[in-house]
């Protein structure tokens, strides 16, 4: 939902950037020519699709906090090493530990017979031996939010919405707060127990989505989870009978403490303005059900190869090209968090980032927030990338993705790089986010994407408005 | 396979049957008209896919020896008796007892992960503790069996052939003994454990498919399971890092006892020979991943819902036709071995029978095994039929379907009515073996199918050849 303000608002921008273009920020014509060739060489190239495979190979899947974390963070550290970036090194990111022990849910009544589900994020476990009550369903969060409180107490709650694939995967901002606000709303109600019908697009597929809720109060909170569109058909078809449904909780799930991983960042450093960079990424941790393919290998290999690519080059790039693999993006962006905190004051040496978390379908629309004397260079970047399918979008923000948009909160100028997301929220936080998901040639030509427009940006004469508290009002996010 | 003799067998059946048209087995023009009005009746009547949403939804998975099982049979009876059946009664099967406690597994090095698997049929338990050891890969069954036991040895044998998607679903044929006889020869040379990539085809889905093996003696068995297709490829792709790789199977299951289960048939008596039978059916136990939809609550509506169909004629038909809910065909064709054993010196009274068990997919292909006198009647039934899209193939026998094979080959005249099987073993045995997977539609010319043809073969004057010992050479499961 984006505010008619808003499109007013970057339309002035646009005019305003048509108007200062000649003398604002520009990409010299032979650093065009270099992003050209870095583009169609990349459009080649399997070096994302070789990142991403070893990454889900060589770690699996790397639920923040775990064992697994861990062997991320040192894969990072060597595979950065190893494509020959010039600097390697990590920032400390704590959490709260999440723990998934296991899981299990059934129809009690009438029907005997169990449920296919996984829990959520910060849900605390049910109680030794299970956690059994009526189900009582809602169809909207908003239905929910209205309901009487009387009919909730001691339930557990059930919301049904069912998710259609979109390009732009919109109908994730109907489900995602059904995952994230439901369950803090039904606690807030007295209910016993949390279930949704899973925020995801696979209509026929026995493997639920997780995703991290709304409590951050572990006193607060009650054991939630999702079910898989075949469960939760099941479970309506059962409640159209129109007898009670019980339901068995059994999550062993919960809270253990807290947890210090890493932010991992590795850099080509610039030769003319080292200490200016172009900051690109993805982040490092994934859901454990997976692999993290999808989610978030490809956007880690995808700023990594992108960089390896710009390394190649004779030469190094103007400004230093920075890839940062973040730590638990999943459970409430707590890298990218603590890299804008840490790095708040140093907003004004980010020429422009944005991150990529969003699968690995092709880049079709590019976006960006930034100063209007930069505008000029936006679109010398637009054109370099239209011949591989991206259209500039001159009136939309540019949000800097998930991690990157708190530095964007900060003032960081970002673009937005938006992926065809038609099948994403099939695989996305499921046991089917494996390695096969990603096909080669659509993650390289994310990867030219990527390469080209960072080095554009590394090698532009002026800046693109990064400054303390630029773009608050932009819009992005919405 | 089939042997060219039998073709050439076919062939001369097929010249003897014109032949001897005139003078055998015919259909009366009343009867094919009446089943002209069932055919259409059925292809836009939903009695068999609620038979199906019934079953899925008020049992769910129903695994032979289940608690799950005996509610199967309960259901069974009291649906035969809701559709106004007018003889409903059961027939004891006794089998071995297979239990699933719980099943992981896992790579423990070089690259430590979880795996998604599912346990086989028959297959012991590990260890307490788990088993863990070296995987020695094969390619083929062949090479399995080629393989020298030293090189096996203690160790867990992978065999990982890839099946394809077909409409007559012929990769199975390839695929089915790599997990019927292939953990056989593996522990006879000394396997410590057992693995194959999923015999099924879908590429990219963590639901491993479930299914018998051929151990018979619980004291030469070793734990063997199936992995997801995904989880083969991460397999094969650490595999291929060319170093020892080590996996932990954590299996709880096997053979617990002796469990009397039940086929459960329903009568539609005949009004003027109640002892001449027409058998139809389909099995009514499943595996336990899913709500065994497709594989055989499916086969099982459809055999009812043809029944009902008949049922609601005016009157009564000259034959009986028999609805047969088999009991454990998954882990060896159990009840359909028992049927016939029973039933084997009353085989002259079974005037034609088929089961359904090849997924709710449309039925292409008609096939019979019947004296050469009776083709005629074939022809007229072909006829019927042809209009909803079934194709006459003249030449092949007709095996009967799973159960019913058993009766076939005890001399029962046998149709095959080959389903499209496209997507059958996308979901065959496993998790997404579910309600969705039925298309009302599709499910509905089956019904049409078995209506039409069941009506005919029972007002038909004349036989179709029962009688014991005949058809054993037809060829009819090659």
């Amino acid at each position: 939902m984006r505010r008619p303000s808003l499109t007013l608002l970057a339309a002035s921008l646009l005019l305003a950037s048509t108007v200062a273009c000649a003398t604002g920020t520009t990409i010299p014509a032979a650093a065009v020519k270099t992003a050209e060739q870095l583009r169609d060489k990349a459009m080649h190239d399997d070096t994302g699709y070789r990142i991403a495979e070893s990454l889900t190979t060589e770690v699996g899947q790397r639920l923040a906090g775990s064992p697994a974390d861990k062997r991320g963070v040192e894969w990072a550290i060597a595979k950065f090493r190893e494509l020959g970036f010039d600097k390697v090194y990590t920032e400390p990111v704590t959490y709260p530990k999440w723990v998934r022990h296991s899981e299990r849910g059934a129809i009690v009544s009438p029907f005997p017979q169990s449920l296919v589900l996984t829990a959520l994020g910060y849900s605390p476990a049910t109680p030794k031996g299970g956690l059994t009550a009526q189900v009582v369903k809602f169809d909207s969060l908003d239905a929910l939010k209205a309901a009487d409180p009387s009919t909730i107490k001691g339930k557990i709650v059930y919301v049904g919405f069912r998710m259609q694939r979109h390009k732009d995967g919109h109908d994730y901002g109907i489900g995602s707060p059904i995952r994230v606000q439901g369950p803090v709303i039904a606690q807030a109600k007295g209910a016993a127990g949390y279930l949704l019908r899973s925020a995801g697009t696979d209509p026929d597929s026995r493997t639920p989505h997780a995703g991290v809720t709304g409590f951050r109060d572990p006193a607060k909170a009650i054991p939630a989870a999702a079910l898989s569109n075949p469960d939760a058909d099941q479970l309506e078809r059962v409640l159209g009978y129109g007898k009670p449904v019980t339901v068995k909780l059994d999550l062993d799930c919960g809270i253990e403490g807290e947890y210090t991983g890493a932010n991992v960042i590795g850099e080509i450093t610039g030769a003319k303005y080292p200490d200016q960079v172009v900051a690109i990424g993805g982040h490092l941790d994934s859901w454990d059900l997976g692999t993290g393919a999808i989610d978030d290998a490809a956007g880690v290999a995808i700023a990594m190869g992108a960089g390896k690519l710009i390394h190649d080059l004779p030469q190094r790039p103007d400004r230093t090209i920075r890839v940062i693999a973040f730590a638990n993006e999943e459970m409430g962006l707590w890298g990218g968090r603590a890299y804008a905190e840490k790095h708040a004051n140093e907003v004004h040496k980010f020429q422009l980032g944005t991150e990529s978390d969003f699968g690995s379908g092709r880049v079709w629309r590019m976006s960006a927030s930034v100063k209007p004397e930069a505008r000029g260079a936006i679109e010398q970047i637009a054109k370099v990338l239209a011949p591989i399918g991206v259209a500039y979008d001159a009136k939309r923000p540019g949000g800097g993705g998930s991690d990157l948009s708190q530095m964007h909160g900060k003032g960081m100028a970002a673009l937005s790089l938006t992926q065809d997301g038609t099948y994403y929220f099939d695989w996305h936080h499921t046991a089917n986010d494996t390695f096969d998901k990603i096909d080669p040639k659509d993650l390289a030509q994310n990867v030219a994407v990527y390469a080209a427009f960072s080095y554009m940006a590394a090698q532009a004469n002026g800046d693109f408005g990064s400054a303390p508290g630029a773009f608050a009002d932009d819009g992005a996010g919405d």
